[in-house]
């Protein structure tokens, strides 16, 4: 490829698609130097003209229909930025097999459709690049699929939503209540108008999803992924948990292990002096862990106008050196394997439970033994004096159980008369 | 290239040679899927062929004589871990000129003869990789040359030294003083028999020069960075710092203003609640900050015989995944600008200083009266009741000042009478 100049179509002009128009614009003294040619944002699908054309200096790039972009052969780069499904499958799936080479910010769709993508793109022999997909910036799919890629990764875990991350920071830091903290985060814009990708987790879900499936070189697809959100953790458990060393955090989790890979996004208790608890408001940090490499963690913006642009663009540049160097696929799926996913009951963990309990001799005995007949061993156990006359409130903290033994005690404390309430359950971080 | 097989030699068998052996190993069984091909470790240069025989499983591939590997046409991967400058340059160059591609983990080379090298991989089309060579495992170096490349990077900043990070560590957190802690480290094997290197900062400084070159696209050289060890920081400097609210750490800085790159190491104080002053023993950390991304840090391991294997091994994937894309030589010297370097009395920093002063009334405004002769305002200060007769401690952190004009202050510090001694100067990190 001896071209001056590679143009490029965008679809979507949101908060992401500004974004890279501007970050592109900005290297535009830069490029030729860096790449050996410039790269051209020449259409920009909108649906809307009018509200568009005030973001771009040329509105004439601007077009409402998708077959302006796919029959013009000039483009070689499609940027995806649109979001969700459909239609973005279908503009993709398009794209790459008219001879395009595809980079998105879509994590819905990746981490449903990831496979039918990925083996498109191979069979066309084009590139699709998706580094923006998972915690914005911060490069995490490329380290994966390049530096780190010598080690058998065991672990991918972190920080990967940063409204929760934002509303689970006020909440310790301030004492806020869920609800107060989820409206301030609304209110600075943090939080979308329908918050519950967010605090559901499903978000954070999406993203283990793919960390998992590049990870392990083995496809964990959304459902696969056991979710939680954050709706139920109270200032109460955060106040318990500082008191047993802990922060809570909405943590994503995926394990590679000998029978099979775990993946899970939950809010977790985890020590304070793990470099995660100190990860606040709306950042974002993963957790590498590798049988060469050790522990490793990448930190930084994990959303955001220019942050996620940052990464879109970076694919682009990459594109843009492949094609210069005609080894557009050189990094393809990476999905060599097929791993079993385990069940959630089959995991092993630590369980913060907080219970209202009769306020009465033997009660905590009693208690307890539901704990032992499962061999849920405790590690720490807290009760203060009451306020109220016959209800006492303890909190335990288990050792390694496996959850399936871990939900039978919980099911028998349910069914105790001396216990009144599970007022929490939250697990607890151990690698 | 449809090979099944890419042989490749190893220079030295050391520490990190020994850790390339083992992961190249243990990648045995998945790399035909990860990559299409094996990578054969087929010959491996040592000075010593009895020590070097019970380290590896067939001992037919060790040599003694250069001219083996670089006459051989079948290696197409030379992985350089002898270190220093000579024969190390001499070998990368004459492995380039033969048409071999070149990974190392060589600081000393690159920081001072990067250039050459580089140029020397271009001309011959072949890659020269060296994420190893900063920071151990952590990838840094692939993502500011890809990841991060549609940004202007600004700083790049952190914790590049383990040694010296382990003893600084021991010494804020156990309040052993540096050359007791500097003793624990030799004995841990943190640190080698001749720790100057570390101690002094000039591995550091190493580190600073070839981050700084590959962030701001711009040659920076060891020569061009400024470099001051740990040696004079003593416990009583720790304590004031924290009693401040902060850590001292040494870091290295490397900045890009309007006037020129700005590339020092030397001890700092940095704020308690900035993510690196967490990062104790002998982690490492880098802070990146760039136009679009915002900040960003990477951790881990920055050295150790499988960290550092593990970046030495991603390289050599990465060349292997060229090769067959027929790529070689795809991202190489990314240094197209010539930007000045400053001196560092040009630079802007903060400053804590420890003085020895006479005590008696009216000696501290005195001594005030120098700083704002030279407009160095007083950010804190702290004198404490003294236990000597007629001397007082006095510790004073100014605000932002010129290098150039604190120095004036400092030296009309130590001729003026009032003042017996100046315990300790140390940089304060302000973004």
């Amino acid at each position: 490829m001896n071209e001056k100049v590679v143009n490029a179509a965008l679809l979507g002009l949101g908060t992401v698609g500004t974004g890279v128009y501007k970050v592109i614009k900005s290297q535009e003294q830069e490029m030729t130097a860096k790449l050996g040619c410039q790269v051209k944002i020449t259409k920009i699908l909108v649906r809307n003209l009018e509200k568009a054309s005030g973001k771009v200096d040329d509105p004439s790039v601007l077009t409402t229909d998708w077959a302006d972009i796919e029959g013009d052969p000039s483009i070689d780069i499609v940027i995806e930025l649109i979001g969700g499904i459909e239609p973005a499958r279908t503009y993709i799936l398009a794209a790459l097999k008219a001879g395009k080479n595809v980079v998105t910010a879509n994590k819905d769709l990746i981490a449903v459709h990831g496979k039918e993508i990925l083996e498109t793109a191979r069979a066309a022999q084009k590139d699709f690049l998706f580094e923006a997909a998972v915690a914005g910036g911060i490069p995490i799919i490329s380290p994966l699929k390049n530096s780190l890629e010598a080690n058998h990764v065991t672990e991918v875990m972190g920080i990967v939503n940063g409204t929760t991350n934002f509303i689970l920071t006020k909440m310790s830091q301030e004492g806020m209540e869920f609800s107060d903290a989820l409206a301030l985060a609304t209110e600075l814009g943090y939080a979308e108008a329908d918050p519950t990708a967010d605090i559901e987790g499903i978000d954070a879900g999406r993203k283990v999803a793919i960390l998992a499936s590049v990870a392990f070189n083995s496809r964990v697809t959304l459902d696969n992924v056991h979710i939680e959100g954050i709706t139920k953790i109270t200032a109460k458990d955060i106040r318990y948990a500082k008191e047993m060393g802990c922060e809570i955090k909405l943590l994503g989790v995926a394990r590679c292990q000998e029978d099979g890979v775990e993946a899970y996004v939950c809010p977790m208790l985890i020590p304070a002096e793990h470099p995660l608890a100190s990860v606040n408001d709306s950042y974002n940090a993963v957790f590498v862990h590798g049988d060469a490499v050790g522990d490793t963690m990448f930190y930084g913006r994990g959303a955001g106008e220019l942050p996620t642009a940052s990464a879109v663009a970076g694919d682009v540049f990459e594109v843009v050196r492949n094609m210069k160097a005609d080894c557009c696929g050189r990094v393809g799926c990476t999905c060599y394997k097929t791993l079993p996913v385990k069940n959630m009951a089959d995991t092993h963990n630590r369980y913060f439970l907080r219970l209202q309990v009769e306020d009465r001799c033997g009660v905590l005995a009693e208690i307890l033994e539901h704990f032992a007949k499962y061999q849920a061993s405790v590690a720490q156990i807290m009760q203060k004096e009451s306020k109220r006359p016959d209800t006492a409130e303890v909190v335990v903290i288990t050792k390694l159980v496996s959850e399936g033994a871990f939900f039978k005690v919980k099911e028998e404390l349910e069914n105790s008369a001396s216990v009144r309430k599970i007022s929490s359950m939250i697990r607890v971080y151990q690698k």
